[in-house]
């Protein structure tokens, strides 16, 4: 309730009638107090538990109040309210009481006082639950999904889900300018099939062509909470329907939405989660890589991963000579304060071949104390992403052995950039790949390179990483039709036939452009330390992209489809199956 | 510009800070008056257009300015200016002055300024134009759809779109409440294949059942602005994809839906626009029908229907008599105000057999003056539809000959209440269907008949009528599960399973709730008096459900098939075609 004062633009009083008036209550289940002792009130909400006819405890979105059942025998509300199964909607209206002394609750905000129940109304019944609604009872997430509305009666979820509208709102209010419209773009969509033989639509992954296309059309800035699609398959904590913070501007620069992003956040951020410290450090692609192992690095710890192939060159240990031998041979380790508690192996090979010199060399390399445990790993590495995973199972390792690594209350943003602007194919390594997406503007120093050496070519991307996960990632778009025509025909190798329109517009007087997204869901799972995006969306997606309460996706007949001009092409054993 | 401060939240500081800072312009295009005559300023914008290399005209998303060209023979920032393509992006740093006495634009915010050019830069040319961005140059629908990036650079969509996100901010302002998701629901949907072979989900219609589990999770208050997606095939001034402004209460009724609703639109309404009396008027279904032959009455002008029947019933005039003879039949008459103007002929077939008493008595039933025209409808008719399509022909011909009936700039917002619950089947009248939607609750007074004689029923639902457009419409919900499962089995006949959870949902202690959705892309087009939805839409469909743009829909491959199992069945003509 506080909460949504504090976020709302609207007077105490708009509140009070928003809350009250158009319904027929007089107050919430969380606002009594013994300022109110001696009033005649009336709560709607639903019956949290009852005790032997004497008493129950009534819930609804703003709280619990204790309401005490009459009992003179011909009370036909004793009778009423002492039968309500638990989780029946019920009126009651009582006058309010102070709790007799001894029996006040100071955990609960209306523990002060007690409704003494005069009339009452059971609105709805409710029949025998699936699973107690507690937070601490363990149910399975099946059961959670198929009954997702009764797990929205958690105080949980809807904290959760709460807490999510004000932050939405606070956006908002920090950037209401234009409200563009979001739609169809990107790769890897959800395909719709229209009524036109074998024409497709397909969802928006993202509104990227379209923001740039405001851009171009002269809207100067654009920002929208889009609902975007992505067919993932099967990918845990991945919804296929998501939202993100989606904007764009004309006329900046990279340091310029970072500013932007560092104002939003800190005008959104809610107030119990402590403050934000502006700017956010600013870390390259390379430095990430070398020294966390991941272009994602969580910076709440130490245990950074150091180089010490000079340490080791003059060594004899063959392991040792056998990757220093190589181009981009090199040694690399991390150092585990007290790693000793989470093993109890003492000895090490390494010191066998090492001399005294050489040891207290790598102990001074590595800052290394007493019961620190060192990793190794040698090879032919730029990047460490092996010793990455290290670093953060051991940090797992450690607290799980009850050392405190990662504050839980502390938020560390991080902008990583100078990304790469293309990278190797998996598949077939001298062909080229965009890292992020093809219309992500080359450094303005590394311009030169595109036409000469484009593995070199540096990015305008940037991401924003958050305790070492991505919540957002943005750039500045390639504004030059002939550069997009480059980069797509040139480099890509890719028909850009199917972007004309596109690099079309660019030839129309496009302004220079950039623009980010913030993936919402992700923010607010970590804000609310939520294991799961699934605890702040109301209605989400199996991890396997099910709707276990609506049973979606689901069959559908050969008459449905017809209009749509498509037909199921079963896989064989279905057929079969279907048959028999 | 002014509208974005009085729209947003923030202070005018902030508000600066939004539009300047992240950006290198010091100023935008609508900003500079004779206070900043002296100052060195650098502006961002499209050449408006250039005169004989002395002037041009500099655009951005903010206003116009008028920068002058320096003519020193020397001068490269001539070379520049002079040459450089209408719509091309420019940067202009020069020195604000006053311009002579004489050429100063009133019509023109920063008419009494110039600003001096010193240098300047072309940030993108622009190759040549496939039409001029001129509010009043005439162009194709499809062309402007092909090139909506250009069309978006006209100053009346721009205002349009500015128009929608301030009257949608205030919206938020005022229901900031809880930020639900919105999801799949309804019928008539969009299908989207997924991977699990024959199985579709489909896009959300509108969040109707969701919002009810929302409310059945003890949220209390939701409300969402929603894309929605309905597949109507082609139908003008519809999208596949629209926006609405949904909102769900629990413990509310009918007349708090109402005065909630009456509160927004009069928080949110522009400004410029004058203010609306609350509360609306209101009116039942079958007054409706009676007085204006329709369910979403103009109230703008009068005309209203009027039943002659009495006035009638003793003349011998055959088709008069006939008609009455008919257990509902009547006669009904519109009396059109100066009809005349738009219609020459005066004679009358019906005064001929009228008796002096019978004309006099028809004059003062309808209130008829000199030059008016009545036209009459005899038959069996409880509603009156044609001349309810008269009745607007009418007042289109009035129009058109230069009287008015409805101005422009008058909002008669109108509540129709009373609906009935059923209505028979067009193909077969002995079975009912919903008038609106199944989980509509029946009128209080009306319940029992439910079981009696459910064609009796009157709902609850509500709809907002503007100036004769449907904008918004809402009901009370059924909250019992019996209840609903009547309505779904016994009346309807519709087999229940497919609601199965939402029914099941209803045992589980649903609490008594009720919402409604505005039409967010009419009202704002009705606001701005925009001939169409597509004017207030940043990136619409064609009225064939076509994206001209980014040519959607379109083929795909049958490889991209594969994952989702179906194939297109393709039309035996088209398979010909295709053949050869």
């Amino acid at each position: 309730e506080g909460k949504l004062i504090i976020f709302s633009v609207l007077s105490a009083k708009a509140i009070r009638d928003y809350i009250y008036t158009f319904v027929s209550r007089t107050n919430t289940c969380g606002e009594l107090r013994s300022a109110h002792v001696g009033q005649k009130v009336t709560l709607y909400g639903w019956v949290q538990y009852q005790r032997q006819g004497l008493f129950l405890v009534l819930r609804d979105f703003h709280g619990l109040t204790q309401v005490i059942i009459p009992q003179d025998e011909v009370s036909a509300t004793k009778e009423l309210l002492s039968n309500a199964p638990v989780e029946s909607v019920v009126r009651v209206t009582g006058t309010v009481s102070p709790r007799p002394l001894g029996q006040q609750n100071p955990k609960m905000p209306t523990g002060d006082i007690e409704v003494k129940a005069e009339t009452a109304e059971i609105l709805n019944s409710c029949k025998k639950l699936p699973f107690e609604i507690k937070d601490f009872i363990k149910k399975s997430e099946a059961l959670r999904m198929q009954y997702r509305y009764l797990d929205l009666r958690s105080s949980r979820l809807q904290a959760n889900l709460r807490l999510r509208s004000g932050v939405v709102m606070r956006m908002r209010e920090y950037l209401c300018n234009l409200h563009g419209e979001g739609l169809l773009a990107g790769a890897k969509e959800f395909l719709v099939p229209s009524r036109e033989a074998g024409k497709f639509y397909s969802l928006p992954q993202s509104p990227q062509q379209f923001k740039q296309l405001l851009m171009i059309g002269g809207l100067d800035r654009y920002f929208q909470v889009a609902r975007c699609y992505r067919d993932e398959g099967s990918r845990p904590d991945r919804q296929p329907e998501f939202t993100q913070i989606d904007i764009e501007m004309s006329f900046v620069d990279q340091a310029g939405i970072q500013r932007l992003i560092e104002g939003l956040l800190q005008h959104s951020w809610p107030e119990d989660r402590g403050s934000i410290v502006t700017p956010f450090p600013s870390m390259t692609y390379e430095e990430a890589l070398a020294e966390y192992g991941t272009d994602k690095p969580d910076t709440r710890f130490g245990m950074k991963i150091v180089d010490i192939s000079d340490v080791l060159r003059g060594s004899n240990i063959h392991f040792v000579q056998n990757a220093l031998s190589y181009p981009h041979g090199s040694i690399r380790a991390i150092c585990i304060p007290q790693g000793m508690v989470s093993d109890a192996r003492t000895s090490s090979l390494l010191t066998k071949f090492l001399g005294e010199k050489k040891q207290s060399e790598l102990i001074q390399a590595l800052n290394m104390q007493e019961d620190d445990v060192v990793l190794l790993a040698a090879g032919e590495h730029k990047q460490c992403s092996a010793l990455g995973a290290l670093r953060l199972l051991s940090a797992d390792l450690l607290e799980a052995a009850g050392l405190t690594l990662r504050d839980p209350t502390a938020f560390h943003f991080l902008w990583v950039v100078d990304f790469p602007l293309f990278l190797p194919k998996a598949e077939n390594p001298t062909e080229l790949e965009s890292a992020h997406h093809p219309f992500t503007a080359p450094h303005p120093s590394d311009a030169s390179l595109l036409y000469s050496d484009p593995t070199k070519v540096r990015s305008q991307h940037y991401d924003l990483v958050l305790n070492g996960n991505e919540v957002g990632g943005g750039s500045i778009r390639i504004h030059s039709a002939e550069q997009q025509r480059f980069v797509l025909e040139k480099v890509l190798k890719e028909d850009s036939e199917v972007l004309s329109h596109l690099i079309e517009a660019l030839e129309f007087g496009a302004p220079p452009h950039g623009g980010i997204a913030l993936g919402l869901d992700r923010l607010i799972s970590l804000i609310v330390d939520a294991p799961s995006i699934r605890d702040v969306i109301a209605f989400p997606k199996s991890f396997r992209g099910r709707d276990l309460m609506g049973n979606a996706p689901d069959y559908v007949t050969p008459e449905e489809l017809e209009p749509y001009h498509i037909q199921v092409s079963w896989p064989l054993e279905e057929k079969e199956a279907k048959k028999n």
